[in-house]
């Protein structure tokens, strides 16, 4: 097209290092976490960290070697895999013709093979669950997850279990109850370990990949990087075109968080593009090729039956999802039921060899308003109901995808129906777009629906950015998505009522009611863009400790007025009888008319 | 402060003209529409339109002169009004001192006066409608709500009561009812008259204002002008510091949308910024100014009573609002009820003789989540319905204001107890922010506050910018802060089952699905955005027309595959039996792998 590809190898400086101003890497029992030092005495504040060794100055990073593969002695101390020499790589897993050369560098594995399950094993955490055994994953997550907990904050979690303290054996039972899940491939063992589970912390997935219009494997590298810096939880590389295997090796090997992918766009590609040339054989050759690489999670569009096909063709937008349009396609062409759903027991199989989670595909998602919660949509959801119970039989880990556009009353029956037609087993919607008059702010349509659907009890967010419907997200459309759907995850993190999202909040107004901006910033989910609005109107170093902002200007401050309150109210509180209430504050009202009835006292005065 | 005051005069070219891309002015019985054309035979799109003249290439705009006074034969033939001479201009009103110049050029009324209602008369249009009188400007409105209203969409309205088509009647019982306001001072006969109600659109405020360490006369109507073009329906002048009167007056006399004012700030700078020297005289004094100038509505935080006031002691963020803060010291200094409160017959009695609304402030808003639903916040809003009770005897307009910082969970709480504490007076509310760690995308975290809030019933939502917390709103935030709150609105509008919403939506979703480009830009929210956007992975010119977008590239295409999904699906239909489907689809299926199963007819093929 338009751009010429772009196929520098990646290189270190190429990729964005250093902990968020304000910010240091801390880490509890090998767990790491963004710990916010505070002044004024405060208590530091831990927060969640999905941004890896990047943020940690300690840590050296080449990502020619990759990450180091912490997962890996975990993983062979349980004596259930084998080394095997794997599939022979194919031009075409690059999406090269014959005689075409790959004119991206290769990820040096030095060796390494991957890893499958032993004759007759399945390696997943949900086979290890339902033996009871409690696995380092569980334990690292319940110290990841259990961050600052403390009394458990009020909120209205619509039947969610969130417990009081995390323990490793919470986390065990809800994976083993198939609510939450450890997407954990054994050949991706770069990854610090996470959960998407109703019961715990809301995540946020965000997508990057090349495409054959623009990009390579350099940007794709540093999309990652920064999209974690952000605070994606999951990425999921949604390559296509060319050099698809060799862009998707140099970012599994330098993440540390699962990657998923759609499997289906890469064995179209190895079909040069036509649907209708799909087979069985070629897909299940590319999930094994994936499986060795170390993906996490495939998205498999098995709940796009023939059956449901018609269903759509009176939709304002048919259907919008890709993989669901390719399947739709080979169903059409050979009107035969999808190859996916006849052979979804043998992709089972695979899966727990290498205990990579299905993220059930919603091929039929609706694409506009007009099409939400239709007789497609919720067709196919109840096929997924059916392949999770299967699934489940094997041991196989599932998430489900939802939504797409959804108008925001039409969200919750969403909910309600995944709920009950899979079983709990964690939700994981796109948005859903609440509205689609706005292309260009998709990023907030979607995050007023992502935050509701979040709060209902949705476990994973897939994030949308300013450029859906439009275009490629560049590197400001990634930050810009993952913000919007890390505040829709907070915000219906708080609404369910975690502890630990409410320690953040009162530590960042605590803050700003007593007008230490330097610890606003830092408590900021984006430090930099705070402390740069702020620099805007008020440049001046001086003000970053100035007791007032420029809302109101020095003359007059709220914030300092009501500071003043709390202190003139002190003695009179709610267990005191109004008639008290009013003799202690006539009092205060003398004492404050006598001491020049000013607000603007130093600080230390005030304090 | 940092910066020097700018105080040049506006003028006509710093001032934004000309319709949206893709749009154009038109009208209906007087009142405008933002109309967009179609292409593909499909019929133009009439919009609501916030605009003004400014976007009608037609209409010569000359600030200096301000905009056509439409109104004011409407209101002069009602026979209920007098002009007068107003009262006198001193330079207080300004906030200079003594034997200091005023340094912002004046306003040329050309020597037109002040009106107020006759001796003994009310001219209110809550007056007029319980008189059982429809004015001029409830026809307007009729017609400006009516908009394309066809079959009711549906939606869930949490009890609202939509009609199937708007009717001047209508406008008037809610208006009698005390359910919905027209903000429309007699003496700003410039304004295209709207409403503010939980059965009319949900409207959004923008807060706009100069500040003593920035901004001027020029920006100030530039950002008025700038506003209401990407949707603002009303505009707050929050200004405070020097030329404060001069500066309103601009922005009175060229706005086409109700402006509201809090006029304590303004009373403050006439006492050198001294709360406890704030009197019912100054106050009252300032009341008249403004309604002399043409203010639509007045916060009054007349609410904010002594017994409140220790109640926000304990909080994390004490009292947050500006005017609930100056009032509170004023109490406490006085140890005295609030002057507000006590005078507030009187204030009924000035707002009726010029139309002015009431918006009762909420001074003691929650200025963080911890603070959300407290009993400050609550007991404030029992005083609000108390004091809503009294102004409806007086016949006077009233809106309420509401949250500030609300978790979602507790968002609903405050709309169930405003209807049943303010006897369904329309709601107006800032946000809510739904968390309060992000501080520089607020837009985004009280967008899905205010998308709720607005679904469950609230009237008007006041805009909260990316600065909010940090610093001034430069016109890029007033733009995004005005479109994300377009988007909550329009979000709540689709799912309380406005009709008129859903056409929007639906015609948007037609055109991407239809690869009408040039139609989905022109529908958007934001042309210009979309537009961009799109160019910046697709720049080529070709690219509007092309059947494919940057997402899946020319190769391979979700919504193309979609189509032909339709065009084969054809003959197949929820009437026929499943039996009859599978018979229908086999014969497609020949047909369509006879036809060399290609996708990518050409377009007037695929049409």
């Amino acid at each position: 097209m338009n751009k010429q590809i772009r196929n520098a190898a990646p290189t270190n400086d190429q990729i964005t290092r250093g902990a968020l101003p304000g910010s240091r890497k801390t880490y509890v029992e090998g767990v790491p976490f963004r710990e916010v030092p505070l002044s004024g005495g405060e208590p530091p504040v831990r927060l969640y960290d999905t941004s890896g060794p990047y943020t940690d100055g300690n840590v050296k990073i080449d990502i020619q070697k990759g990450l180091a593969p912490v997962r890996r002695e975990w993983i062979l101390a349980r004596g259930d895999v084998e080394e095997y020499e794997g599939r022979l790589r194919r031009p075409e897993d690059d999406g090269l013709r014959d005689g075409e050369l790959l004119s991206v560098p290769q990820f040096d594995r030095a060796g390494r093979k991957p890893l499958r399950a032993k004759p007759g094993k399945r390696v997943s955490q949900l086979e290890y669950a339902r033996a009871g055994v409690i696995t380092k994953e569980m334990e690292y997550i319940a110290v990841r997850e259990n961050l600052g907990r403390s009394a458990l904050a009020d909120g209205e979690s619509f039947g969610a279990n969130i417990p009081q303290v995390m323990t490793p054996e919470f986390v065990r039972s809800e994976i083993a109850r198939g609510r939450a899940i450890i997407p954990a491939n054994i050949n991706h063992p770069e990854t610090e370990p996470m959960i998407i589970g109703r019961n715990f912390l809301t995540k946020v997935n965000a997508n990057i990949g090349n495409s054959i219009v623009t990009s390579g494997a350099a940007e794709e590298v540093e999309k990652l990087v920064w999209s974690i810096r952000w605070g994606g939880d999951t990425v999921m590389d949604l390559s296509t075109g060319r050099h698809i295997h060799t862009i998707r090796e140099w970012i599994i090997r330098n993440s540390p968080v699962p990657i998923g992918t759609v499997p289906i766009y890469q064995a179209l590609e190895k079909v040069g593009g036509v649907a209708e040339e799909l087979t069985w054989d070629i897909y299940r050759d590319t999930l094994i090729e994936q499986c060795e690489q170390g993906v996490d999670y495939f998205t498999v569009h098995a709940g796009v039956r023939l059956a449901h096909i018609p269903l759509t063709a009176n939709r304002v937008t048919g259907i919008v999802s890709r993989g669901g349009s390719i399947l739709a396609k080979w169903c059409l062409a050979h009107h035969r039921e999808n190859f996916l759903y006849t052979h979804f027991e043998e992709i089972c199989e695979l899966l727990g060899q290498y205990d990579v989670s299905f993220s059930l595909g919603d091929g039929l998602r609706p694409g506009s308003t007009a099409d939400a919660n239709d007789a497609a949509q919720f067709g196919e959801l109840e096929t997924l109901g059916e392949l999770n119970r299967i699934a489940q039989r094997h041991n196989v880990q599932v998430m489900i995808e939802g939504p797409g556009h959804v108008p925001m009353h039409k969200i919750k029956e969403n909910m309600d129906r995944q709920l009950a037609a899979c079983d709990e087993a964690p939700f994981y919607t796109l948005g859903p777009l609440t509205t689609d008059v706005a292309p260009g702010y998709d990023h907030i349509t979607s995050a007023i629906g992502a935050a509701m659907i979040g709060w209902f009890g949705t476990a994973m967010l897939c994030y949308v950015t300013p450029k859906e419907h439009l275009g490629l997200p560049d590197r400001n459309d990634v930050k810009d998505g993952v913000i919007a759907y890390r505040i829709a995850a907070h915000a219906a993190d708080l609404a369910k009522g975690h502890p630990s999202a409410r320690i953040w909040d009162d530590a960042i107004s605590k803050a700003r009611f007593e007008f230490r901006w330097r610890d606003q910033f830092a408590l900021a989910m984006d430090p930099e863009t705070a402390e740069a609005f702020h620099d805007e109107t008020l440049p001046a170093d001086g003000a970053k400790v100035a007791h007032f902002c420029s809302m109101c200007g020095p003359k007059f401050c709220s914030m300092k007025i009501s500071q003043e309150v709390r202190d003139y109210a002190r003695g009179t509180n709610d267990t005191l009888s109004s008639e008290q209430i009013r003799a202690a504050m006539a009092k205060k009202s003398a004492e404050f008319r006598e001491a020049g009835s000013e607000i603007y006292l130093p600080k230390t005065a005030a304090e």
